[in-house]
């Protein structure tokens, strides 16, 4: 095994894995972030491809996902990342090798040892499954709107939110993964008024212009409650909120009453002290009979047939696009996932391995 | 009409209401508090005894509900109080001269007139109903396990938090109207462990050696959440909130995954800035997939058939108890709503103006 230090902060690792047939390659956390995390708290670690053992297989991985939600696991604690071991994410590759019976050469699977570029994997454990392969479906789309992301979304409006034809929306980082998902499956639920908050202006302009939200801001440009108020006149039914903070405190000023917020994740908080300014009107939550829930898209991987089945027909027409910002070559892993927290990406940020 | 004010900030009103069959009183806000309400806001004013117009039935109030949920109210707003008119609030009276057609001189009723000796009703309108009049149950239970404070917990527990039997709970101000009857019906829904606050020690008393509490502390004697954590060292299923503050964030951190929160009101709150501390800890509710809903009883009403056919068998059997703290005289119905607010009740907080 022989570990690459990733340069010093400041500079994006430019290790250049070498996978050839015989040399695997995986990204390790060597080092606690503390705030916004450096490139020299990782590092690119060669060792040879594994062979399966009995039971399990090895699969090439194609595409990686990088989330923000990483970020948080990276502080350690009860299911955090460990030290020096690779790091873990969701991920879609093809079998080379098999002593799984469940599993043939060739078979695309998705699965979640990611941060490397081979795996050794077995069906049906930590929630490894073929693809279903749906002609017409790019792969990207599986780590995307039919990935964790897409089943974020689908789960957030369908089950926590239980958004209602005609019914009103605000998602927040609306062209993040999550958020350019929650759009298009909001809309094809029979939302009336769409709503996003991004962090550009280009970001803002993809969402009105290219992916048809009835409204949208930059939350540079003021205060979010103020300018959301703008945005929702007539308030709002369902907030899907990936960022917490004061966009939380926005959202819950202008939700009707019974309004619903699928809370799904706080990027602003991920590389803060973990305890940001809560939304000071949240006792609006009693006065507006609000609801404010949890959602862990792995307490919702039962949806996943259902998704697939409610989205394949839209992204087969072309209703739907698969929302991705790909980042080409292993050796940018850590660049791709950097570029994440930054907010770089519009839909999904992804690594692809090999074409 | 002649206004009597109250005495000066400290002492509490003395005047006795002169209600003789001709002259009724009722108590107006005068002043809008800041803080702590003073008696000097309130006075009482004397008028004749209305007569009925066609339509509307004239009410000799027995028993009026003072609730700490009156005092947001009393800051105005939508949904305020207004200033120099009769407050309002739950009350039980009979019927003394009718024209409505639906209710005859002796019926009990219940309705939301309160605050006044005598009150114009019409049934069906703004919540007044006839009592169903159980044999074997006293007339404070319509306003107290069988009133709003019965129908919010029954509403919390059974929709809001869908307490599951087998599971935990924990409840603050628990030896109040609220938590005194969400005590009561979670034993009966099957609650494994009931754990309770209160503010004295008299009050931790009474909810574990009177009412079958599993454990209770004094929110006085340390940190809550410390206190909670040691009550609770498996954690709790379902938080019933009547508090807000420190009691919410101490109960997020215990609370299990999936755990509900059922937040029915803020006693915490009403006499500060209305921006207290929000919990720190608010994220853990993405973490654990926790759930934080407001519970108005307005929105419950659907729900009093179910909840007397619940309970009164069991105020009959004597398994439940009627908790109440009863003032005697309409003249102390400013000092029995002070008293509230300061805790000195134990159970629902009741003003009696007839045997």
């Amino acid at each position: 095994m022989r570990a690459t230090p990733c340069p010093a902060p400041g500079f994006l690792p430019t290790f250049v894995a070498m996978t050839t047939t015989h040399t695997a390659s995986s990204v390790h956390l060597t080092a606690r972030p503390t705030g916004f995390p450096s490139p020299s708290g990782f590092a690119f670690v060669s060792h040879p491809v594994p062979e399966p053992a009995p039971g399990t297989a090895l699969v090439e991985n194609l595409l990686l996902s990088v989330d923000p939600y990483h970020r948080g696991m990276m502080d350690g604690g009860e299911g955090g990342f460990a030290l020096h071991s690779p790091l873990e994410g969701r991920s879609v590759g093809r079998v080379t090798a098999s002593r799984d019976p469940g599993l043939a050469e060739g078979d695309l699977v998705f699965h979640r040892s990611g941060w490397r570029t081979h795996a050794l994997v077995t069906l049906g454990v930590d929630g490894t499954r073929k693809l279903r392969g749906h002609a017409g479906v790019p792969l990207e789309a599986y780590l995307s709107v039919l990935g964790g992301t897409g089943l974020t979304a689908y789960a957030a409006l369908t089950r926590t939110a239980a958004l209602r034809e005609g019914e009103d929306l605000f998602v927040s980082a609306a062209a993040g993964g999550v958020g350019t998902a929650t759009g298009h499956i909001a809309r094809l639920l029979g939302a009336r008024r769409i709503i996003g908050s991004a962090g550009s202006a280009a970001k803002v302009r993809h969402l009105t212009d290219v992916l048809g939200f009835d409204a949208a801001f930059d939350y540079h440009d003021g205060p979010v409650g103020e300018q959301l108020a703008q945005a929702a006149p007539d308030g709002i039914d369902v907030y899907v909120d990936n960022v917490g903070g004061d966009h939380l405190e926005g959202a819950i000023d202008v939700l009707r009453e019974y309004g619903r917020i699928a809370w799904v994740g706080g990027i602003s908080m991920y590389n803060g002290d973990r305890s940001p300014a809560a939304p000071r009107n949240l006792f609006e939550v009693v006065h507006k009979s609000l609801r404010l829930e949890g959602v862990l898209v792995r307490n919702h991987t039962n949806l996943q047939d259902e998704l697939e089945d409610f989205l394949v027909p839209h992204l087969r027409s072309g209703r739907v696009s698969t929302e991705t910002t790909v980042v080409q070559g292993f050796d940018r892993t850590v660049e791709a996932f950097l570029g994440v927290l930054r907010g770089e990406n519009v839909g999904k940020m992804l690594v692809r391995l090999k074409d």
